[in-house]
């Protein structure tokens, strides 16, 4: 049975978003900022004045500060009646030019964004040439030292499958369960970037992060690209590479499975 | 004769520079905001701590406020002795991430960046899809109406060649002689985007940016692509297109003919 709050005409929309995350806290809600669930929210309330509460817009992924989406999916239960087209209109009029709708549709009512999702895909773009071109500075890591993407790909073979991957999760997370499933990861050479795309079921926090901090520990030289097999069967956090700054990860895709809408 | 304060060893260092110009004032100093030249003449000063006088940096093209570089050249003397790279590596260092040096070479002593110059290539960025990817936003031209490309490169093909561009100068620009010779003009289709390419000789104040709000007027249909010979012709701004934005120009590259290092 619906909550009491909700009204007959209750319906769940589907968000498709993209953002640049610079000098955002992250897609969640924090006190120590401004955050891209909260502009979302916030650009839903014109639509809702006569709802009893505010929207609540959950996001399939949680990404970082300064992290970036150019597929972020978000779900809201809603009681307005407007079109799809004429709200994606008004929230892209409503938000700042670095966060768009690209796309709102009509979902099934129990249409969860984070809950429902199948898998995402991520790609983190670290630009290997001595030089950073400006227009690219917040969008990618700079790792200047000679890369050897073989060697990255070697070493990224044993990551894919489905493995406890504690070792490759952010310091004081606490996960219960740190099992996840990776279904693919490739190392793609572009002209002055190295591209690591990481898709998989979920995924804990910072982990492609670290996992593309420690492929590069591998593709700079540090570490040979055995040693990630030996950092993932430790389990343990302090045996894993640094983690690769926020800017180089964006979020593409939301994956779920047979499209229900 | 060298000017008396030149010392024996002075030099011309060629600088290619990038950047992304928004927020700044344009390429020339301006007592109204801060300036690429300004910032890339504080960036030589430890270099210039014993010249009798600061260093002045020409650029090749005075590109406006918000109008990006990939390809700027900048020559200026000085009298340090330094290695081209370490003085690359030092401007890079002391630059913000928003202007990048990609070259420092040793040129000709009376080399210099704009009135050596034998031709610009210029890129104008217009995203034609209904939402501009916020990771753009700040390099491009919105124009979401239906765009035909085939129209805008009928009505450019007039523009090429020698010609009096008068009609398509910045009002009150006080340019003694406005002919100017395009050698190309290339209406490109990328993706969501449509490039217009401009290539030539010299251009006057805003002219890249009123030729491509004219090619847009044409391209949505407002006006017909003969109607740009007949603006060409009447030397009358008042008859061009709207001035295109700072933010979808990018100059891209700076031909010096015979390389003259």
């Amino acid at each position: 049975m619906a909550p009491p709050y909700e009204s007959s005409n209750m319906r769940t929309l589907k968000l498709t978003i993209a953002y640049d995350g610079t000098g955002y806290v992250g897609w969640q809600r924090q006190p120590t900022g401004i955050s891209i669930q909260q502009l979302v929210e916030e650009a839903l309330q014109p639509f809702c004045r006569n709802s009893p509460r505010p929207p609540i817009v959950h996001g399939a992924g949680r990404t970082d500060a300064g992290v970036h989406a150019t597929g972020q999916v978000a779900s809201v239960r809603v009681d307005f009646d407007h079109p799809v087209d004429a709200v994606q209109r008004a929230l892209n009029i409503t938000l700042p030019g670095a966060v768009r709708v690209f796309a709102v549709e009509d979902a099934a009512p129990s249409f969860h964004a984070r809950f429902d999702a199948k898998g995402k895909r991520y790609r983190y773009r670290i630009v290997t040439a001595p030089v950073v071109p400006p227009a690219h500075r917040w969008f990618v890591w700079h790792v200047p030292q000679r890369c050897n993407p073989a060697a990255m790909r070697e070493a990224a073979r044993v990551l894919v499958g489905r493995h406890d991957f504690a070792a490759f999760q952010a310091t004081g997370s606490s996960a219960v369960d740190s099992v996840r499933t990776v279904t693919r990861i490739d190392v793609v050479e572009q002209a002055d970037e190295l591209h690591v795309e990481v898709e998989g079921e979920g995924f804990l926090r910072h982990m492609v992060r670290i996992l593309t901090g420690s492929l590069v520990d591998v593709g700079v030289g540090t570490r040979p690209p055995d040693w990630v097999a030996r950092v993932l069967a430790s389990r343990d956090r302090r045996l894993a590479g640094r983690t690769a700054p926020a800017s180089g990860l964006v979020l593409e895709h939301v994956d779920y499975g047979i499209d229900r809408r």
